[in-house]
């Protein structure tokens, strides 16, 4: 049923490439099938103002998409002179994220920001960023504390997110553009290794969707969670 | 418990006002405790131009807050020369809610503007915008009805939002301010008068909620919605 | 004559609520007619950079329009990404205005912003944004008083605006939407209450005015300006 | 008693180069003593959107000071990414001024274009800006009917703006700098030559004016326009 | 003498891959060393309105750096709201290039944007972003080919680009970064593979460099850039 | 062949009128032929935050054309809210070129901005306004001597710029617009007054130019600045 041929509850192939770029603290390419980010993550050794003299750092993110990552070309937004409001609700979605299995206290005051930027987009760039991202921000808090920087590990837990959606009736995990772009309903997940809920996005333009739906795309999501932080573990064993 | 001193599943008082401003062709004014939207539907002969040709109709919102609705002035978004990425956010799910239950064909070549204006705020104002623009949708769609415009009413349901979150550990309904922000868990529900899920928005940003307070929480919102709607209905009577 | 039925030297009906919206330090809305502003008066512990280490305080404004406080949808501000040139003019004319009868010196070094938002217009937005941060003002000047953070009041004079122009020939007061964009001659007069001109705007397109009509126009705002004086205090008393 | 030594009724130096620039269909430098304006006039063969299909034509105005036209170094718009509100208040008022004497059906469906961009500021730039735009916009006009694209001309009087003020207690014309920026009240007037008002602007920030105060003034500004309307025609002789 | 141990007449390694990205009509990862840059090449059946019904088409690019490409983070030009000089300066570079060796006449009525975006910067990205483009326009062109929907291949010759400066007093071929920040003089040469130039860009902010010094630049430059067309056509073979 | 009748190693009459407007530390007019350009030297007594606290100084320039300083009137970049690419590169340049003969360490914590306002183009704006602005620069610098406020003189050379192309086959120098925009290569050279080159750039859109015909240009551009610096000291003397 599915175009790629893939059973409703089954991953695309994921790939995690560490030390991609080298000049970041913390860099990943990873691959959720043909969809492809590179996660960078900075740190820098001072916070927003917002936070100023409060003690505690901050975690943020970036996020955009090359103007040719997509099956037609989009206009830059550098060129557009501004980012739309897509880009930022990603953006705020990983920060958030992120920063639900970070102690900033622990953090100190200083700022890790991730950069995620598209090359290559097939569906779920958003959640491969956010599981991206949580891998090199392992490495960048690693680098402080193997500097000594940091005594302490502020990272307290991990973080993963997949999409579920109802495609042609049924719930699939990992929507993939073909199917995104025809589904009924699509949510994103972000949950960390406890199996508790960090953050649920669900969108029902046309269809609304029932309880049981709801619940089955719940099933599916803890499933391909599990993997991802599996995956993720692997990686940076 | 609640600051207010409201049960865990008690809603604040609602009062819809239809008619509020003269010159829309739908106006509300929604007041959901302190809350209080303006919500201006504005009928226009003409579609985006990625609508372009094809037949049917748009209905989309856009947001904003007075400076001083809030406890402390923020900046103009028009003075800052740019649409911060909550106000996007908020007018996209807007948006999404009343299209969920409007046939765009049946709507034809014409675009729905709902513009939604915080002029006090007390928590809840996604909630209470959605919520009361449904309200002033009615009332377009049936100017449009009234002038023979339209033969068949494009809206095929009810919508209506509602906050819920985890509160000092407990599951509350409905958040002002002063729980909004201290709630470890915030979610913002919209549903139609099926009983079905259009947008589920969760967040986390300290503690991840398990799937059992996820469900407290799903059936809080799904009592506070089944209120609304009634609201809206007895005040379209 | 007039649209309305009103005599050339009747004013609309005045009303002038306080205490409108919750937060601000002082919050009005006021009423010429069908004309409704709400004017929230924020004070800030602070002064612009231009003032800096200068023993003395300022006294600002911003002024807006809901899309559909007009007949037809504007586009809004916020969105488009700039304040308009109507829109800065008249923002620095209210500021203007209310700075004559403030003595900076004495109010310290802070901020009073006046945030005029029309929420439904039919001309005279300006003069009814004046006349209302006024009170707007006093009260939020008077909780600075309460509080024993100022012992002397800075305000040293009362301030209103009305507009006037020649419409089908005949010099009228206050003039609504209809008449204002028929008029041929549109002045806004802003005076004090010991009866002199703190600013005249008048401007001629098509006709222009002779000295003559320049002294019935002074004459007619002249006692319009006294009843919306006498309707602040009545207001404030 | 002034700065220059002039008496109260005494006008600057006037002198007026007609085709200054080469290229721009009239072009004009004009001084008022040490303040230079250089006014470009251009004709272009179509009209703005919102006269599209109104068989007349448009004229406006566009103005902006050199960086270092004043004492100190002011920020080049171009590169703050914005024109003030200073900017577009004065850029309106000229093209309003000169739309006063233009019968725009017998213009045409085409735009003239004022570019007024002072190289050298010392007070009165926006009152130099109107009395040599006109000049220039009457050689571009000229070039029209010479040509033979236009029968008649369209424009049927002449303007001429100058300011007046109280400066130490007394009623001047003609304010420079100096004076300009110790004023109490500052008024710009625009009058066309039949001696009637085309624009009034008087703002008092410290001392209002009573009605006295601001006959004076008119009385001042009614002389010295009569001196600028004659220096204009002389350079058109 | 150089940091890497290379002489001074010596390229860094070439390394150019073909059909990176999956979605653009030509796309290249070009390396220059560590210097890594996407060169994506998009077709759109439609030219910029300046040359609306000249019967010819446009070659055009873009350039960016993801924003930790560099040693130190730098803000993402999508955020900040504006393309810098220095990226506007080179994208207009790299488009005038890339035109010199085709005929727009032959291309028709269509455009080719080549979207140049630096993952890993080490100096030298725009001479990289030139001589990668290239390929990418070859493959983008010869897509059209294969499609029929060009008859005639509108490339007339092969471009490629190179740096050189002068560093601690010796003349250098493709400078990396610790060269490139410390060298006296910069020059890039953008060549065609008639040994032509298209374009000569040398600065020298401390020291101006004599007639023999340029031209031993200008001999390293074209033994670089013979090489660098050499890869090309190894690639594309 | 030119269409001025010039020979091709003919430069237009060159003149400079120093002290042009009053407020600035330097002021020049210069004029190539018809293309005349303000170059205003403001001295500020600060630094760039790039430069804090290195004790050394700046040199930087803006550059901007009057609408109407062109054949057909430009929009003016104040109001499209962004300086274009090709301002950019050119302000970019005239700054490189200064600083290219300052020493910044001896001119200490201020800055010198070089404002070149182009009032009537005819081609060659850019290398008129680097020559310009050296003597606007001089005149500055000197204002800082002569107050004591600088000891020594910062300024270790002089510098002037010149455009060359091949017109119709044939090298010539300092094209007027005519040739400029006709032109197969076109070139802008600044030297310094020790015959040594401090920018080159030369592009070629149509025909790429092979060494030998780079030797003319350079040979010609070399004659055509020593002419340029000559006149500069004449009018400095």
């Amino acid at each position: 049923m599915r175009p790629s041929g893939r059973t409703p509850q089954q991953l695309r192939p994921i790939k995690i490439t560490r030390n991609y770029i080298r000049h970041p603290e913390g860099s990943v390419l990873i691959e959720f099938g043909h969809t492809k980010v590179i996660c960078n993550a900075s740190i820098e050794e001072r916070t927003p103002r917002f936070l100023k003299d409060q003690g505690k750092g901050w975690i943020t993110a970036e996020y955009g998409m090359l103007p040719r990552s997509t099956h037609q070309r989009m206009q830059r937004e550098a060129s557009s002179g501004r980012q739309g409001g897509r880009t930022q609700e990603i953006q705020r979605l990983i920060g958030r994220a992120l920063r639900a299995v970070v102690d900033l206290h622990a953090l100190g005051e200083r700022t890790i920001t991730l950069d995620c930027d598209v090359i290559q987009a097939d569906g779920g760039t958003r959640t491969a960023a956010i599981t991206g991202s949580y891998v090199a921000l392992v490495d960048a808090v690693n680098s402080l504390i193997k500097k000594g920087t940091l005594k302490k590990n502020p990272i307290h837990g991990a973080v993963a997110a997949v999409s579920v959606g109802i495609y042609q009736g049924t719930p699939i995990l990992d929507l993939e553009y073909l199917e995104d772009s025809e589904a009924e309903t699509d949510m994103n997940i972000v949950m960390n290794d406890a199996g508790a809920y960090i953050e649920i996005q669900g969108t029902a333009e046309g269809h609304a969707f029932r309880a049981d739906e709801l619940q089955s795309l719940l099933n599916l999501a803890g499933e391909g969670v599990k993997t991802l932080l599996a995956a993720q573990q692997a990686a940076l064993a």
